[in-house]
């Protein structure tokens, strides 16, 4: 693999950061939970994904615009305008996972993907097998929904991958050409004076140029982010702040409409606020990303509340059954969460990273790695129907993951970025050495004058709240290593066997730092509470008021229908909030009652006195929880996260 | 109005049934809520729905039409395939008031409607402005979604309205050639075998056939019902179920899908189960009421959850901010339960009915009768933007009503159900008269061997809860008198100063019958109470969860932000649950308080300990709340139905 650039195997390159990530070859996985995850996405689901845009002719019309360059037959497209988006997903996905394992058939499979998109390629460099050829609409004649750029931005993101993993080569090339026909006709004078319908070209093509040393990309992309946010696409009948052309990303004050829209748009908006070092920028986004944390953000860090637009709703509007919570919502805002612990240090970003990983990315993925979920609501009240891994579900809302989508986004934005999970995984600084998640791994990068650091990290983690760090190479003065406390893991104490104080000392969430000379062979102990424990809502969210989530470690927790006593339905039950829940033959437990007997569910719903919760004779009984992304395994289930308490005011 | 038929004035006439519905002039309103409302529609809304049909070319479309016949341009058709629909629902309207006030200018622009209509129509009787002429598409060939046969089924309902109070006459005719066209076509062996996307034929077809005897109509309606549930239209994304062909009515469990279209669909299988003596079909209607009325109607009476396919959820998923609510399911539920009420005589349907106008119907129109609400949620989180009376609204999400709408089915709709409002406050049978809704009004009806019985009834209801029924005319012999007593009514007492008892008796919810030989001058008097009262959800409507909501007699009430002081946001607030709402001044009154200083509001919502519901030092204060149907009369506003309770499971 020669002729990597510098940035070697990293998603994201910042020129100007508060710490600067490591490459996805500068941390090795061991083990455990995302080794697991990141085998299954190599063994099966890029495999399946080709299969599928096999089948459904998304690959075919590449090979259709190819072969029609010889004459003027009309072309038909199959699936939707932005079908080409999924193979350059599924690209970018194989470009990482070859840099990872360097195994032969992923560098062949890319290859022999790249030229059927290759020869698609207009001698202007335009590319889009849905849009400007014949018995196609003409290029560029629907930007609110046509989504020609967002696919180049896709085909720009690939590229990167290859660049920063194989060195350039015919992929990289069309996406250079691609780019500078975007440049040509959307530059300052050209043609074109518009912006994508959906973000994603901006994205795209800052972080090509950065990977590339192209500064007109860059400059590209900070004209389309100014040239949105003024209504310069057409209304539509969800109106601009659909697309986030309602208010220029610098003014607004929250994260609005479409989510996976608004958080590319933001993503791209950190890259240009720190590459031109316009704090004003950055402070916009930060204030915005603040609030929607705060308000529009589900347990599960999932984003977007209404079915409607898959977009954002109001503060506060956070309605678990309807959750929107689309999976490519999580992986967008994980890009927003990166650039922006890349930007500013601040650990509350790695944090939200945690979480979207574990509770959102993770959740849409079989075990298998064969179906997924589109949508991840935080409750189903009816199981639904068993799926049918031949069938392509219109979109996850059936309470079952699937095989395919007539939109289909999501399979191919879980593999790209299950791919380069241990990116996020840690960071350096100065002389700093920054653990962000926790894994069974080793990490190694130049801290200071340049010098080798390498620590092992021995962990169970999340089943165990145990992460060990032994050293195995450091630099001969002394450096720090930080480690992240999450802001759950109150109680998190650290033992240093290299401290000549030789104590445990309290490690409270944020960063906890050790700053000596370390030797190899140096070990520190960073211990989380694992213990499970129960979260409230903030009082403002309606939808869940009363009710009570378990969470343990990093990771949701849910009911089942099918842990209940066969007697009881789960929208019958309320739990014992009154004491912790517990862990009981490698359950979570919580002691859990129904409340069936005290209410009439056939006649008017609305009544002078409430019934109480009151258990019935003998009525407690121990409901077993699972992991929120494992939840649907075993079959269609009812399931929730917000389970109704006893004592909902109290803890 | 000579030539009027023998069911003058009724709405509907079942072939047979529990209780015979009276005319809308065998009740005389006198004054109150329902005839300011009436008149302001008789005034304002007829003249302002033409107005706009006008001029957005609605009307125009059956102009073009009549003008094509002579040669073969293409039609341009303004508005939605259904813009038809909306001229038949104000000629219904026009009709209706036309018949409750006699005024010639109402007859006048019937007519004058009604000739446009006529001209438009094929000479086959075919009849629609958005298919089947030059440059339109064909004659159905989009029954999903194109709504032709939907809007024959408001082109009858209309032609009744006419029948019954003008008798035949252009528009009756123009009716019956297209019911003659849709049964040559739709009938057993004709040349379609299809049914409508959006129920209505059939409701149209039944009522129809009942005001002109023909039989054939109710056999067609009877064939639409049968071929239903069976997927006989395709497959759409939002499922069979949207369209009610997922299941026959006959063995369905629960409405579902599209409200409207549900409660259309359910009304006419109530004529035919009537007419048909099929009891089976009957009970299978009243097995899905009692269903959504348990789990899937909110307080207001409104049903429908999701904006995303305008439909009913699963049971229980109530959201108030989300719920849809439509004005127009409002419209279909009170068909659906008069239907039912007919049939089976019970009081519920009755006291649905009462629900639905005041808190639905009664909150679309703003005063002056010149805007709407389209959707009729309980929980508008932020003020919607000022509303512009020159602009047509995407559909009423705004927080504020709207004078049209793009798909602007509810204003006409609202039109012809105010119109007819008296037909819905009494019924009769065998010897008793039976008064259903209150209002200052003159019932007069034939009871028992066809003697005259005719009733006063002196009220300021709802303002007030005393109920005068002075007799005016009786029959020489015994009778019974029968009062509807409210649901929520518990602890009404009678006075009847004819009993010999000359005792108050206590009416309890339900029915309460006066029998004997009444005489000129008797005086009974209904007392309900009148005070305001909180009333509870049912534990499964997690949305509401530790919420409480105020009513007053028949009225919802709600919180509006302009009613807060100054310094308090209205979701902050909470009331105090311990004693009951009360009156001052006039305005019903609660105590509450903001919880804003125990949350922080600008981190991650989700903690360990819920932040508990704690008054701050002299912190609760008096909230005024104010009628639902009238909120958002006060400019645009911030609003909730269900108020946080300092103590949510008590009362």
């Amino acid at each position: 693999m020669a002729g990597v650039e510098a940035s070697a195997g990293r998603p994201v390159v910042p020129s100007r950061a508060a710490q600067r990530p490591l490459g996805i070859r500068d941390i090795t996985l061991i083990g455990g939970f995302w080794v697991t995850l990141q085998e299954t996405n190599g063994r099966a689901t890029l495999e399946h994904c080709e299969r599928w845009m096999e089948r459904l002719g998304w690959l075919g019309n590449f090979d259709r615009v190819a072969d029609a360059s010889t004459g003027p037959t009309d072309l038909v497209h199959s699936g939707w305008s932005f079908s080409d988006s999924e193979v350059y997903k599924l690209l970018e996905a194989l470009a990482w996972e070859y840099g990872r394992t360097g195994e032969a058939r992923l560098d062949a499979k890319f290859r022999q993907l790249s030229a059927r998109v290759e020869a698609a390629q207009d001698p202007d460099g335009y590319l889009s097998t849905a849009f400007g050829h014949p018995g196609q609409p003409a290029r560029y004649t629907d930007l609110e929904q046509g989504h020609e750029l967002y696919c180049v931005g896709h085909l720009l993101q690939a590229a990167v991958a290859r660049l920063r993993t194989s060195g350039p080569d015919e992929l990289v090339e069309v996406a250079r050409k691609a780019a500078d026909h975007v440049c040509e006709t959307f530059g300052a004078g050209g043609p074109e004076d518009g912006i994508c319908g959906h973000p994603g070209i901006e994205v795209g093509l800052m972080e090509f140029g950065r990977a590339t040393g192209e500064a007109r990309y860059i400059a590209q992309a900070q004209l389309f982010l100014d040239r949105r946010g003024h209504g310069t696409l057409g209304d539509i009948s969800l109106g601009r702040a659909y697309f986030q052309d309602d208010v220029p990303v610098r003014r607004a004050g929250v994260l609005r409409g479409h989510a996976v829209r608004a958080l590319y748009l933001s993503a791209a908006a950190v890259d240009a606020a720190v590459d031109r070092d316009d704090r004003e920028l950055l402070d916009a986004v930060i204030r915005q990303w603040d609030r929607t944390l705060a308000r529009r953000t589900h347990l599960t860090g999932g984003m977007g509340s209404r079915h409607q637009d898959e977009g954002f709703g109001e503060d506060w509007e956070l309605p678990p059954d309807r959750a929107y919570s689309e999976t490519c919502a999580g992986v967008a805002s994980i890009m927003l969460a990166w650039r922006l612990y890349l930007a500013t240090g601040e650990v509350k970003y790695a944090d939200v990273i945690e979480r979207t990983f574990f509770n959102v990315v993770a959740t849409s993925p079989r075990s298998d790695g064969r179906a997924f979920f589109y949508a991840n609501p935080l409750h189903q009240r009816v199981a639904g129907a068993a799926s049918d891994d031949d069938t392509m579900s219109p979109r996850a809302e059936s309470g079952v993951r699937a095989a395919w989508f007539d939109v289909s986004c999501c399979p191919t934005n879980v593999a790209r970025t299950l791919a380069t999970w241990q990116s996020y995984a840690a960071s350096c600084s100065g002389d700093e050495l920054t653990l962000l998640q926790y894994a069974a791994m080793r990490v190694t990068a130049e801290v200071g004058a340049g010098q080798r650091f390498s620590v092992d990290v021995e962990t169970a983690y999340p089943d165990d709240g145990l992460i060990t760090i032994c050293i195995a190479a450091a630099p001969d003065h002394e450096v720090a290593l930080r480690l992240r406390v999450p802001l759950w893991a109150g109680g998190a104490t650290l033992d240093d066997n290299g401290d000549d104080n030789g104590r445990r000392t309290h490690a409270a969430p944020g960063f906890v730092t050790v700053r000596r000379t370390f030797a190899p062979g140096d070990e520190i102990r960073l211990r989380l509470p694992m213990a499970p424990r129960f979260t409230w809502p903030h009082p403002q969210i309606d939808a869940v008021r009363g009710c009570v989530a378990v969470e343990r470690g990093p990771l949701v927790y849910c009911a089942e229908s099918v842990d209940l006593p066969s007697s009881v339905a789960l929208g019958d039950v309320a739990v014992d909030t009154s004491s912790q829940p517990r862990e009981h033959e490698g359950a979570v437990v919580v002691s859990a009652m129904s409340n069936a007997a005290a209410c009439d569910a056939t006649t008017w719903p609305y009544v002078a006195a409430a019934p109480p919760y009151t258990a019935e004779t003998a009525g407690f009984f121990d409901l077993a929880l699972v992991p929120y992304h494992r939840w649907a395994e075993r079959g269609p289930s009812a399931m929730r996260i917000w389970l109704p308490s006893l004592s909902p005011h109290s803890h």
